[in-house]
């Protein structure tokens, strides 16, 4: 096994080499002045089974290509197999058609890394579960849960509870809060499929004096969590946490979310960046590690 | 048959419909805040033959991503056949290895068109002809030289002389003279791979007081032309015209020709901007009414 990693996520493959003890492939990029992205691997992949590990956050497209270009040129060189590791799965949000006219994109993206030669892909806390039957190729969706819940429990939190900011997160804010060995609850949340304006219901929660962690799985302009975390201020909450495997955090999400209340920003290397406070290489080295057995 | 506009040739498809009768879709496009790519065809695609009209100029692989999304949607909308017109074909100067582990990024991007569903391909004046071969489904390379010369014969030049930057230029450049009714030649350049750096060798041409036409399929960052702009005043040409089917014009191309000495650049609407002054729409049209036949 070697690990070929993406320009998206060089520190998640060295951590994923560093915790397995498997290779880590030496990988040069570049930009052409057109903006072609290019690449090349210096290693023998001839035989090898390969882990190319690239999120494809933000830039999506940018990121989505490289990986496509990555996962063909590995299987070009001779790679016998080649795991995708992909812990944002681009476009997750236009999983059906909302209206009339609409891309079905997600699928439109499993179709080509399917079509440049994945065997195997691997994702984290993936927008809609149901999006894992579409694939062809064994697909794992892994979850940063355990890993985002085991750092909150190292703050010193005050009572903590855990809270989904809609419906769609409650299947991730549940295994967070049995971590934390403490209760979790949801918001219902309503978006316009048009505006794209966000309205959540107000609910009677026993907050008052608690600190609460909102989790979900990306954040993108912060406009659920700053819904959420101005309700559980209304009702009395002490601080208030915001963790997510994908801190995307577009635009004004930074300052929404700040003036909403929420003192700290708690995502993954799923996106390397400042708020790449928890890492998910040890859920992917302990899958590796199955893979290998 | 229905043409379908993609968000990078919006002018091209309608000059499209307009040559040909056929009727133009109305698509919405809009890009989500985290960066994704959204639209939606309002027209009914059912049991169509649809024309896809998306040019993959910069930024490419935003353009590519758009492309994948459009013609699998089109295809899941019910369209019985997909035709993929994409004036200028990304990653097509990455047709090969020049060293070893690098990707031949052609080769992704074909899989991943032909993957997500285009029935026929329909290109201009790709880098490499040979390139062509590699499609499953059927692929065209049309040429723009026709159009692109008859534009400069209505320009009012002295003793037009054409001249290929480079010799692969050479397959443009001749069918371009032959409308102009003058003779062409070529330089002999070399590209460091390393380094990117071009060296052009100085020829012996009869040019003295004569205008002259550069002609190329690409002008990127306008290096090779600039080059030989350099080399063909010092050989006394008055005028010099450049004059390409993909105006890409990266980074600071315009001054550095301008600089040589290159008083106009005529590109098509491959790249829809200030320099599509001559429309690919009538090649396309003839192409689609031999289809139709």
């Amino acid at each position: 096994m070697i690990v070929v990693p993406g320009p998206a996520s060089p520190n998640l493959a060295k951590r994923i080499s560093q915790e397995t003890g498997i290779k880590l492939a030496k990988v040069h990029y570049k930009t052409f002045p057109d903006g072609e992205s290019y690449f090349r691997i210096e290693d023998d992949l001839k035989g090898e089974e390969v882990v190319v590990v690239q999120s494809c956050s933000p830039p999506q497209d940018k990121r989505l290509v490289e990986l496509l270009l990555m996962v063909d040129a590995c299987k070009d060189l001779g790679a016998e197999r080649v795991i995708a590791v992909v812990p944002y799965f681009p476009y997750a949000r236009q999983d059906k058609r909302f209206l009339p006219g609409e891309p079905i994109s997600v699928n439109t993206v499993i179709k080509s890394i399917e079509s440049a030669g994945a065997d195997e892909v691997i994702t984290f806390d993936i927008h809609e579960v149901h999006i894992m039957e579409r694939f062809s190729v064994p697909a794992h969706n892994l979850t940063a849960m355990r890993l985002l819940a085991k750092h909150v429990k190292s703050l010193d939190l005050e009572s903590p509870f855990v809270l989904a900011p809609d419906q769609g997160a409650m299947r991730l804010a549940k295994p967070f809060a049995e971590v934390l060995e403490t209760d979790c609850d949801f918001f219902i949340k309503h978006r316009d499929r048009v505006t794209g304006e966000i309205e959540t219901k107000e609910k009677e929660l026993s907050v008052e004096g608690r600190d609460a962690i909102l989790v979900d799985d990306i954040i993108s302009t912060g406009g659920t969590m700053a819904k959420a975390a101005q309700i559980l201020k209304k009702l009395g909450a002490r601080r208030i946490v915001a963790a997510c495997t994908h801190p995307i955090l577009c635009g004004n999400a930074l300052q929404r979310m700040r003036d909403a209340g929420i003192e700290e920003i708690i995502g993954t290397d799923s996106i390397e960046g400042p708020y790449s406070k928890v890492s998910l290489a040890p859920e992917v080295a302990s899958f590796l590690s199955k893979v290998a057995e």
